[in-house]
């Protein structure tokens, strides 16, 4: 059943196909951009000119949906960083600072936490009482910038964030060298680490024929107990909620590299709606990222408004909308990629209009294993009942 | 190196060494002790008396510290629930509902979330419009009602919260069936499942010395990937901040079956004190499952306020101790199982004095592997330094 992943089997990267977000990704290559960085200032020294560099603009007047990549992405913006400029001066320093701390990182084959590259870099300035960072919230955005501007992402850079979020499936891949079934897990699976990248990360065997992607661990919990990844041959991924960068990069490689239909169930809730649609079209935050980490296929499978009345759903499972609900209801319902679709405004309208919203566990009101028994199952045979 | 673990390697649990905590544990011991419960009420009613049972009062007033025992544990108080009394009737059948429930769960060998009890116990009461529950802050309760009811834990009525945390190490072990080697599990590691009772995970082979807990999985992280556990044979967790359930019975059983010491490393600041003293003795909310997930015996290796002057950190470390902190700290000092303690009153009030706190990232800032390669092995060879 099983096939092994053949060596070249990965499609070329969705972001390649736009051309400026075309990356040069694979080890060493992060380093060897900050190394150009690095050599291209202290050229410019050496010529007296005043050493600069550009980033690109992380604003939401530079972020937009392009329909043709059916992705969030930065636009051509860019701002000059100059060394000599009162307000650029520390930027430009603290820039060139993590920059070799990351370089340091990657040349020894080690990573680090934001909060531990602020103190890895935070130091006093020879000779002054002055900081090379007071917060951290100084830091971070450093971090973004080199993104950016090396066009890498941060854990190309080395640089890892909190984990959150399992995998139990149908798949067999290497972590540092371990070789690891993810179908002999038991019921705790595989806690998805921060940085997946290739160079951790290698597929090697899938028998799977898709990815669920769930919302909660508790709902991730009933899947597996249920065993549907083994009756469905499929692979069960969670987030904790708003699924951190590490798992929206995995959900990316297994749909891209192993070519799996990512289908997504998120809570009846506008919340729901959200985190489905930051894992299909990305964030406006991390927009500079989308290109290697959306998955535009992904697939909406539930908790739709429709499923009270077509699965025969009592008042039992009603949560008022409150406020706060209606408003970003109305928000998402104007987001770009969800405005002009049919479909979509369906669903929105019409949790609107029920008035209340429903939790996936829901469908436990019927009983323990309506859930994963046939709430999914009759979902995943019926493609019109898929919202894309 | 490794050593199997012999079946009957367990000492007893430590519960049983206080008469009124005695546990009978094992496969469907719950479940005969839920339908005990059922059959009592039935019989009382035969008997046309008021059925009524009686359940340990969860309240501050009814726990307190046994310095025997060397943790947090309940006391004698009782109170009944009778079905004939109109302040208590609903909760009474909202008891037996739920029983019936994890009744059915324990039967099919299933388990369900807290919110996926109140889901499969909530309907409407024939002939009325009454509601048997109306939101899970009613039920939630109940659960711990019956936990304390029938001497058992939530995990063995098959009931689980959300997860969190993970696991990497020597040590060898089944769940589910499945067995996991906890060495060959990348940078990722074992997600700590909610259940980890010894009818899902079996412990099977251990060449661990010690487990090393942190506070968060960044650190966590730091010292997966400079691979501490192989270089000082030991386990490493953590419980991603406050640690669940899960991973507390993890602890406990990794200590009394494999006979680990456990070595608790946490932020220089009053939430890591306090996340320590719930490992070790309890916490005041969960007193009645102390004597089956604290660990006594576990002790504290830093971050210290002595670490400061002792690591030869800068300031760049410091952060500023606010006015909850110290609220905290002054509490904490006065906690029965703090006070009296010579070398934790120096601690806590060193802190105080210093004026600040620090994170156990502050020895990032001598260099990256600072902490894992120094500042760790010096503190687990110097006794000394340990705080119990």
């Amino acid at each position: 059943m099983a096939k092994k992943v053949k060596k070249k089997a990965a499609r070329p990267e969705a972001g390649a196909s736009t051309k400026k977000r075309k990356s040069r990704r694979g080890k060493g290559e992060a380093g060897q951009r900050i190394e150009e960085l690095a050599l291209s200032v202290v050229e410019q020294a050496r010529r007296q000119t005043d050493p600069a560099f550009e980033i690109p603009v992380r604003a939401l007047s530079n972020v937009s949906f392009n329909p043709r990549s059916r992705f969030i992405e930065m636009g051509e913006s860019k701002q000059r960083r100059n060394f000599f400029n009162y307000g650029q001066a520390k930027r430009f320093m603290q820039s060139l600072l993590v920059g070799s701390k990351c370089k340091e990182l990657i040349a020894q084959g080690k990573s680090a936490s934001i909060r531990q590259i602020y103190y890895l870099c935070k130091h006093t300035i020879k000779g002054t009482k002055e900081k090379t960072f007071d917060a951290q919230d100084e830091s971070d955005p450093v971090i973004e910038d080199l993104e950016v501007a090396l066009d890498t992402l941060r854990e190309e850079l080395h640089v890892y964030a909190d984990s959150k979020g399992a995998m139990i499936g149908r798949v067999t891949f290497t972590d540092s060298g371990d070789t690891i079934d993810a179908t002999r897990l038991g019921s705790g699976g595989y806690a998805i680490p921060s940085i997946v990248e290739p160079e951790v990360i290698q597929f090697k065997k899938c028998a799977a024929r898709f990815v669920l992607h769930v919302e909660k661990g508790t709902v991730w919990r009933r899947f597996v107990e249920d065993r549907f990844w083994a009756r469905h041959n499929c692979i069960l991924t969670h987030g904790g909620g708003q699924p951190p960068r590490g798992v929206r990069r995995l959900l990316y490689r297994l749909h891209h590299e192993l070519r799996l239909p990512v289908f997504v169930l998120m809570d009846n809730d506008p919340w729901g709606y959200y985190i489905y649609s930051v894992i299909k079209q990305g964030s406006i935050n991390l927009a500079f990222e989308s290109g290697r980490m959306a998955v535009p296929d992904a697939r909406f499978v539930g908790v739709s408004s429709f499923d009270y009345e077509r699965c025969g759903l009592t008042d039992d499972v009603k949560l008022d909308l409150d406020a706060n609900d209606i408003k970003r209801a109305k928000q998402i319902l104007n987001y770009p990629w969800f405005k002009g679709k049919r479909p979509w405004e369906k669903e929105i309208k019409r949790m609107l209009h029920n008035g209340f919203k429903m939790e996936v566990e829901a469908m436990m009101s019927k009983h323990l294993t309506f859930l994963t028994e046939e709430y999914l199952p009759a979902k995943l045979k019926d493609k019109k009942q898929w919202l894309d």
